[in-house]
């Protein structure tokens, strides 16, 4: 019997894969935004609904997001930037992950904390040099977490995190990104 | 001269390309974001300040976010997924391109609406099949705007926001995230 209690339901988990194993099409997710322009660069984007496990989901509520860019763009700043959100993205990603895998080895967790940095030369979306990409340059996260486990056993955690992270994966590696006009 | 008013400031974009032509140190940007573990998967994220100009920069305000599993994954679906916020930068970075492309092309929109599905085979992160990936499978955005334009120069706007999103570029092309524990 372990008394560690993350707050993980593991077994749910782990028995999600095991049905899971047996019936890929209920695998298949499909998450959904819908975003509406405001004015100049801000926009909201509404989440609520999504596909899974053969049927149509939803989120207890509807969530909003404002997206706009700072004054020092000669805009409003009613919301993060776009490209913040991909960090909110992979921090809490990560996190869940450090989580799920503390609770499945035994380990309780006391605090996690994640800082993060993206480093982003902008000459490339303001078209000045078309050799600087658009994106991120690169992101670096560095976790605090303080455990009962040693040092060996935290920094496991960490790369298993990043091993079945889904976020981790969406930025390290190419997705395919279509785009149409209705 | 023209009346086309976006509410985007293209004047200032174009001024701050000519500067920041002469000076690349001061395009280079750090964006930053700080997490803390709540309990379970779900987690906040807190957004404010970043590095730019050479300077440190802030927002005027701090906006916190919450992400979570829902409750068909025995979660308590306090947030959206860590995977829905790269659906939110997406519909945002693509619709800012939009505007600011119009309001330099001198097209007046009356509204932009876009709807994101995010494919995901949850067999990878549930460690079902290593041949599945952990991220999204493929995404698909669809823009409806109604502008003072046709068909073919709003298909255009769409196709200039794209090559200019730094979303769209970090998603369909690999970036180099390092995560360390301190």
């Amino acid at each position: 019997m372990t008394t560690v209690d993350n707050g993980v339901n593991v077994q749910a988990l782990l028995d999600a894969r095991e049905v899971l194993k047996g019936a890929p099409e209920a695998a298949q997710f499909t998450w959904k935004a819908s975003s509406t322009w405001q004015n100049g660069v801000h926009s909201t984007t509404r989440i609520q609904g999504f596909h899974g496990l053969g049927a149509e989901q939803s989120h207890k509520t509807e969530t909003v997001f404002d997206a706009d860019h700072p004054e020092i763009f000669a805009a409003e700043d009613n919301g993060i930037t776009p490209i913040e959100y991909l960090l909110v993205g992979l921090a809490s990603c990560l996190t869940a992950g450090v989580a799920s895998v503390a609770q499945n080895r035994g380990i309780q967790l006391r605090s996690v904390e994640a800082s993060l940095e993206g480093k982003h030369d902008i000459r490339g979306i303001l078209g000045i040099d078309g050799d600087v990409r658009n994106g991120f340059n690169d992101i670096k996260v560095t976790f605090t977490i303080d455990a009962d486990a040693s040092e060996k056993d935290i920094a496991a955690l960490v790369a298993q995190s990043q091993k079945r992270s889904a976020v981790f994966d969406a930025l390290t590696n190419p997705t395919n990104v279509t785009v149409e006009v209705a």
